[in-house]
């Protein structure tokens, strides 16, 4: 039984503060967060206390804690705790100033374990994916298609703050690249336009993307990006492999199919990532525990460096309407 | 190449004199219908002249007929046809009486070959099911279910004069049950309902069944029939094997997807059998080549009566509401 | 928080013990098996106690009691804990004897309540199935097809215990043709076979079957049942209405493909009821949960009893091979 | 009744033969190839006479020929046809020399009508996917994704002589990308690779690519091409629109599925283009008809010149590294 603090009691810190009470293996102790009601009221429910930040790291009972606060305290928040000797499981990005996240390396390394929550490579299906890919059934991995459109954008406040959506969207997709390919990209190109909403433009952002990575040895990565799907959340992942196929679909609400003279229909798409990954952020809590049982993270502070410098090149490319290469 | 005459200028043997006059080994010498425009008609578009059925019977240089004309004269013009060295392709069913279609056994054995032109059998679908199942891959059949609904009922006139659902439209299924499960049934359950239109019920018909044969050697067969599925052709079969299963779908008009908030649809099944079936139609010309060619027919008159009986069985036990041998 | 005790530390036992661990409103306080260790190793999983029936039901502090012990204890177990004026959530069947069931229902009356685990009936799937039925989207229901295939078969020694397929299988599918179809069936008719193993032929079961249920009002029920399916645990549902087909299908244990010039391939169905239905034993403690608050079972003693006599009548059926009455 | 001839007896040529001497408005007068025994052969199985190029240009009663001989002769036959008044259906590309193609223009534009062989234009599929974008029904299509895999690569002389994978294969994709889109690309990036066969790096072509286009309004489209997928003939489209998304999948070679242990596997790909767009080649034949009683062609030389500025650039891009203007 590890004692933990969450940090946030936000969208994503309920959630991890809810798998957290059911683990058997983690016990709940604090919530931490600037809104009182905010922190009483999911404290309550999970059976927790509040607290402040101060308070946690000072508890030597405390062994980790879960880090779901805004973006901009997600790299000082993890310093402090690291520097308290505490297990970090901190949300994505790590930072959105590549060159403030990648100062904090020295501070970050050899002490207490930094878990980076990239939620889809706890996956089931992308797990599977991966698997599959590793298991050489299918020899080669050649070129990987990584398809994500959220099913509509973000508000407007949210996109001023969120870094851009490279740094914010589609960082997912560049860490998946990066696992399933099992190597970096070499160069970047990034075609982005701004047709969903006018307001997304107004705020310096795009809302729509296609980009192509290339690695060293060879391999070509296709990444598609949309703010708005219109028809819910769709996560498709296809990798090319030397004899054939491999592919993860998206997920329904249910199996049930209507047949109409307008054809058969299933299910609406699991609508967005609460429901998408509910899986994923429990997996992501029992990893964490065999992170306080002494094992190494899956993800960690260098993944969120590196699909930071994606996202930063990415931005390059597509505001110079060129390639850029990641390797100079 | 072999001269053929087409009996019966109405829908289906419009179909098949558009085929027989593609098809590179036969040439479509005439047409017969007692109406004189839709024989002139059919004629004129498939490059046919127009004749009695006296005179394709005398006509030395005909080498066979397709009887496309109404189920009442089948029997009599298959008897005419082999009477005078004609080879047969003729609709199903043979006869709507069984004890007139038995009858006939002496006057269709042994003289030109008789064609009964069950399409099921030659759906390429349908034809890959039955390879495989044959094959062995999957071990010994067990069961089969057979699913095959009508996208709407046919006009109240049509049904009078049908011969009841089971001598219909069930006959298919019928025959192919004893097809694909390669033995006859040794007894019959049906449970027939008039649910889609009352005037069905008032005809003496019915619109809806369920139908369970049983085989001497202990397979089960389930076939659904529906007048009215409302949503197209249905037409699919599953045949659970020692190994696992083997199904045949429907086939759709198109690849085309649209996915939506409401979810992911298909586009429509092929709406009927002139659809579903028209490659079908076209093996069914094939093979009557090949029968010109000398070839045994593949399905023939033992199989019309054997269907037949089937059907009585079935309106018997539906009549009666309890199980009917086939053995007695 | 409604204190509960679990009766039974067997296969089915583990389960409801850990979902009502895991229950937010549910503590679960004791576990009772004859079997000691059996017992022991639960209750230390789950944070529970040990004890025995008698000191479960002389608690006060007890609220409802889990009964998940072998099927020859359902009833009397029932009887005794509702007597004590405990809610009772009891596993299916109530029993295997018709006339003993029926026996009780003075003793089960108005007491406490007994809630019956049909577990499909809390499956979202067939959930959802179920409430577009009702919403009358597609019109009114007409005919119903069940196929329920088990993976493989049971170990022989519990064939022989079992009651037979229709009482212990067969059940399930009995409910779920009442429950969806909103009426009583008025005969049966049952084709069983013993195909898969000639052991439990010996043992006097089948472990194949179709049954045909006809109701009053002229709807029409298939279920295709088998102990053995050779592809995995195989759980549909076809709804035929007057506007198109509702249907629900199988749960994939991912959605990774594998495309090779051999085609497509999905990956296997999730193989027995322990995942399948893992979702529907937690909505099942949810609804225990919600009885305990007060609220009526969506499934009791009556359908249990209601179920029982239908597979009685299909045994009879299948026995005497003809058409049962259930109205007589 | 329109006279024509086949230029080229070859694979391509053996197709076009069959459907002009299949189809009810066409007559196929001549076949012409320099290998006497291809051209005699073809000409025997279609009922057509052999005849030289020039025999064919001078008979009057010839309205079209089909140049489906080797691509180098494709630009010069088409100009000798039309100079002598023969309405063209020619093969696709319409050269591999873009300054060459150009330069026809004057000799090509306000005589007989061209009709390019961009064959996916004629697939049932892919039009309904065009009908449908068209009919506005999913609002503005905003991005589009063309996935285009064969089989297995050509052999290593066809490959030399073939222009290149981008003038040869992708040549369709960007016909359909200018189809769909309704507009013209902007800039091009292509990511190529050769990772299939090394001979085909060692001929200085690829086999594997991925390219990214814009257009003026916006729009990205992305092309995904291996000259071996290890599958079957990947032919996919996916059409994302303001409202939803519309997609084409690929053909199988039947409805068969088999359900085993190890999923559920669908039957292969439709294999290779002669079987994927056999429909899309009679379509063809029944517009060259059209052409011959008067109709404009609706894909003609202009847009041969079109993709191949496209397939230029393209070669431009991936031998560069860098995006490529279409503009200047």
């Amino acid at each position: 039984m590890h004692d933990i603090a969450v940090i946030g009691a936000g969208r994503i810190g309920k959630i991890h503060a809810a798998n957290a009470s059911a683990h058997p293996r983690i016990r709940l102790k604090y919530i931490v967060d600037p809104v009182a009601d905010a922190a009483q009221s999911l404290a309550s429910a999970t059976g927790a206390s509040v607290a402040s930040l101060d308070e946690v790291l000072a508890d030597p009972s405390v062994a980790g804690v879960v880090i779901a606060s805004s973006t901009d305290t997600h790299l000082d928040y993890s310093l402090r705790a690291i520097g308290s000797g505490k297990a970090v499981f901190c949300e994505k990005p790590i930072d959105l100033d590549l060159q403030k996240a990648r100062a904090a390396a020295p501070a970050l390394g050899g002490g207490a374990p930094l878990f980076l929550g990239f939620n889809r490579r706890f996956d089931p299906n992308f797990r599977r994916l991966y698997d599959r890919i590793n298991s050489g059934e299918m020899g080669r991995l050649e070129t990987l298609h990584i398809i994500s459109h959220d099913p509509a954008p973000p508000p407007i406040d949210y996109v001023r703050v969120s870094g851009g959506m490279f740094k914010d969207m589609t960082i997912h997709d560049f860490d998946m690249a990066r696992w399933l390919l099992g190597e970096e990209p070499v160069d970047v190109y990034a075609a982005g336009a701004a047709v969903v909403d006018p307001k997304i433009a107004e705020a310096g952002d795009i809302d729509t993307a296609k980009i192509i990575l290339r690695t060293a040895s060879g391999r070509i990565c296709v990444i598609s990006n949309s703010r708005r799907s219109g028809y819910g959340y769709d996560q498709r992942i296809e990798a090319f492999c030397a004899g054939g196929l491999l592919r993860a679909g998206n997920m329904l609400s249910s199996t049930v199919e209507s047949w109409t003279e307008c054809g058969a229909r299933g299910e609406p798409l699991q609508n967005f990532f609460l429901d998408r990954y509910a899986q994923a952020y429990r997996e992501e809590m029992t990893h964490f525990a065999e992170i306080l049982d002494g094992a190494k993270p899956l993800v960690g502070y260098e993944d969120g460096v590196a699909a930071l410098a994606i996202a930063e090149a990415a931005m390059d490319s597509h505001l110079a309407a060129s390639v850029v290469s990641m390797t100079s």
